[in-house]
């Protein structure tokens, strides 16, 4: 491996290359013959049947020559082979960036904290399976030996943010492939209104709460933790008999008798990359099966495999965050929306949004010094079509130009469908997803300027058959490695958040009655 | 009332005036005793005993003495006072625009149709309100004569969001208060998987379906409306014993046998402004009683009149409308973050993505010609806590400042708490709100950069005792009013949507298979 090499962003060459190179009119190569070129020609395989489509980028194929020439000087890939043999690229809190290790083995073992970190993952996964396979057969049960029939995860960002849009996304697939066995529900914010009612919405007697904190020491965790423990000590039931633990060895809930069980992750796995480790594995697992839970983990495996790829053209993680890059550093946009057509992804954006803008909104490189380029977009997005009814108009005819991330299906999950004026839901959900692709690039001239379209609006979109738990975990996957490769041509460390910090201090302040200022001002305005 | 004249804003004085403003050092200002005074000399009263307080926003009383001579010169009240007497301010449709008048009365009598407006809208509701007593006293009954239990709105847009969030917010309330009477549900998606995985999780025997639709005509939700009454005559039920409608007197629902009655509303209330119409009001009466509705409209109401005072420093809704005018055309900022402390508003933030990118996402004027200046921003948001452990990082330390709206109650809605560590739970959630606008305000120097909080990062709060029917219409009002404004500040048409039409176009085209070149291409793609 060629010495890695950490440099600005902007003291690259291809920054220059890039800065200078000559814009694509999106509109003009989107319309006619060309168009329908460019939807067969850019378009990159992923694994589970997807596939990434950029035609409707505004990116040629110099402009893309270029983008290969940054992931070269920018040694993207060879970045990503450091980062999953196990270096510390996580610089600032001085930790491996492991979690593709949680989907399988990329490259050469990786030993931290006397173990083979792979073997360790695959032992939790397999003990959670284990777990997992008792409390369906009822071997594990509550105090009257009846089974357990809901699934409560406590936790919040990343341990709640993407184990529930997971949990979403293959609900209705799992009940219709008869491999749903338990309800999940989740409690995450410390308003106490949030766990009252996730725990008047269920049946204690019969409900496993999965504890999840890395730490152990998150305040809300802990406190909705607590006031569990109370709803259950009030309903006579025996609190360490309905609860389990996901958490690092380290921490204060590992060896606890609070809980039924602990299982582990470690540091070197970030709350909004763990979906596929404990976090996300043991509510998948109980909630779907293992083995579904495996077929996600696959997903995810093949995509990161992809994601190794040297042609940028086989590469679509890689080039989903190169034009990313391109359009966030040289074209100006400032967000990105996801747009899956696709109810089961109705909590996915949310996840998303935590991933990228967490990981890529940073002031400073990987040395903690500061840049002086943009970094991580603003990313939010709902489900269309709903979507079009609601925020599209800005989409489509406001000042800014907002680069769009579609996501559709062939088929449904739940195949329940109606012909209604000659065509399925389904249809009709494809079909608007198709239109606003074009509606976006071509825009459409009117004598009335308030019909015009200026069009110019660029999207890309992963398309599928059906959102399976394989096809899930590829999803996950690309836009996880999307972030990580944004982050390295930004140069800047995606997977610290010393900008959560600053507010844990002051509230803390808040609590103890410790503040003066405007900080004390605000606490009597609000009763604290 | 003065002429009113209908200018561009960067024709106006102000727009000069403001360019050149000297702009407020944040972090400078809301330190020490001089935040506290902003704190107490920055906040506005406004109904149900919230108050508007934006200390924390980048403004002094030099910026704020130039923004009520913009408020003056762009003739914000008077074009206010203009929309409410009737006059047709949307002029590209030709219309009216009258939500205002579905909660009060704050002028002249607003005559159209033949009929007297506000009279109208209050006949529509005295019906909704006698049809959901009937309901709750089982004299409507289903064909089995037993009483409906559950309510499913079938809408999408400006039908589903708004109601929907209304819903989610008062939902915990009203069963604490005892004026929980039935359990709501909404169909919005054409995804096929959306109407199956709702009408999988009802009682269809015990579920009344309101069709929710101006026109009569919407697309996804007459194939919703089919999915329903297919599942209802496959389970042996007459869907005319089923379903009520909420359209215009002139749609072709309005005097059908299909639906067992209809509310009326019109083309007069859009639909991102129509919660507080039989749109809203339907399914609020059937789900928490009329009086609940009567209670939110009339928060609503005394909003909408404190929106009409001239003093700038007792209107909330004016000031909050001009300083997000200042901070997005002048200071430059793309987006604003919706940010409740109160899980009960979860989709808040996704109502007010509609009915502020809808309305003020647009690049014409009010009368169809190009301006060349910004217009309405990105809006995002999530609910705190959970937000602070998702997308906070970039908002504390990304490389673009985005304005923050922060929400926040004194009290929970369930009153069931617990105190951990010395405090309650709501106590930690207010301490938490506290903690971050003082943050995003006032940053941190560290010796280490990564460690550092620039500040400077401007937000409001709107904070009161709690979230009750009273304050839910007050906040509702308050946004509707501030869009309304920024864009009377703009010169632009709030109150259409024309860049909704070319993917409705386009969609229709692909299901006809009527298309060539990219879209096409997609079409294949996509298998339709």
């Amino acid at each position: 491996m060629s010495t890695i090499q950490w440099n600005n962003f902007d003291t690259l060459e291809s920054y220059k290359a890039l800065a200078s190179a000559a814009p694509v009119d999106l509109a003009a190569v989107m319309s006619g013959e060309s168009g329908a070129e460019r939807v067969a020609k850019y378009c990159v395989p992923m694994a589970a049947g997807l596939a990434y489509n950029f035609a409707a980028k505004a990116v040629d194929d110099d402009i893309l020559a270029e983008l290969a020439k940054l992931a070269q000087e920018a040694q993207l890939l060879e970045k990503y082979e450091y980062l999953y043999n196990g270096a510390v690229v996580n610089t600032g809190e001085k930790r491996m960036v492991l979690h593709q290790l949680t989907r399988g083995q990329l490259g050469e073992k990786v030993e931290a904290d006397g173990t083979d970190k792979r073997a360790f993952y695959l032992k939790e996964q397999e003990r959670i399976a284990a777990f997992a396979r008792k409390v369906h057969s009822g071997e594990i049960a509550n105090g009257a030996g009846e089974k357990f029939t809901t699934v409560v995860q406590i936790g919040i960002g990343g341990s709640d943010l993407g184990p529930r849009a997971m949990y979403l996304a293959l609900e209705n697939w799992a009940k219709k492939n008869n491999t749903f066995l338990m309800e999940a529900k989740f409690i995450s914010n410390v308003d106490p209104d949030d766990a009252s009612a996730v725990l008047n919405s269920v049946d204690v007697a019969h409900a496993l709460f999965i504890l999840v904190s890395k730490s152990g020491t998150t305040l809300e965790t802990l406190t909705n933790q607590s006031f569990v423990m109370d709803a259950l000590r009030k309903a006579g039931l025996d609190p360490a008999k309905h609860m389990i633990a996901v958490t690092s060895e380290t921490s204060p809930l590992a060896h606890s008798d609070e809980y039924l069980e602990a299982f582990f992750m470690d540091d070197y796995i970030g709350g909004r990359f763990s979906s596929t480790s404990g976090v996300g594995g043991a509510v998948l697992s109980l909630a779907f099966g293992p083995e579904v839970f495996a077929q996600f983990l696959d997903g995810a495996a093949e995509e990161d495999k992809l994601a190794t790829e040297k042609d940028l053209m086989k590469n679509p993680a890689l080039l989903d965050a190169l034009i990313g890059v391109y359009e966030r550093s040289f074209l100006g946009y400032p967000a990105t929306a996801v747009l899956p057509y696709s109810q089961a992804l109705s909590r996915f954006p949310a996840h998303l949004q935590q991933l990228d803008m967490e990981s890529n909104g940073k002031s400073v490189n990987r040395f903690g010094e500061p840049i002086s380029y943009v970094t991580g977009p603003i990313i939010f997005g709902e489900p269309g079509t709903n979507g079009q009814h609601s925020f599209y108009q800005l989409l489509h005819q406001g000042t800014d130009i907002i680069p769009l991330q579609f996501i559709g299906f062939r088929s449904s999950q739940i195949l329940n469908d109606v012909e209604i004026q000659g065509s399925s839901s389904q249809k009709k959900l494809c079909a608007n997803v198709a239109a606003q692709i074009v509606a976006f690039a071509c825009g459409k001239q009117d004598t009335d300027p308030n019909k015009t379209f200026k069009g110019g609006r660029p999207s890309s979109i992963i398309a599928g058959d059906q959102l399976t738990p394989k096809a899930l975990g590829a999803l996950l996957s690309h836009f996880e490695n999307k972030v990580m490769f944004q982050g390295f041509v930004w140069n800047i460390n995606s997977f610290d958040q010393e900008g959560v910090q600053l507010g844990k201090v002051l509230a803390k302040k808040v609590l103890a009655h410790d503040t003066d200022g405007a900080l004390a001002a605000y606490s009597a305005m609000l009763d604290i």
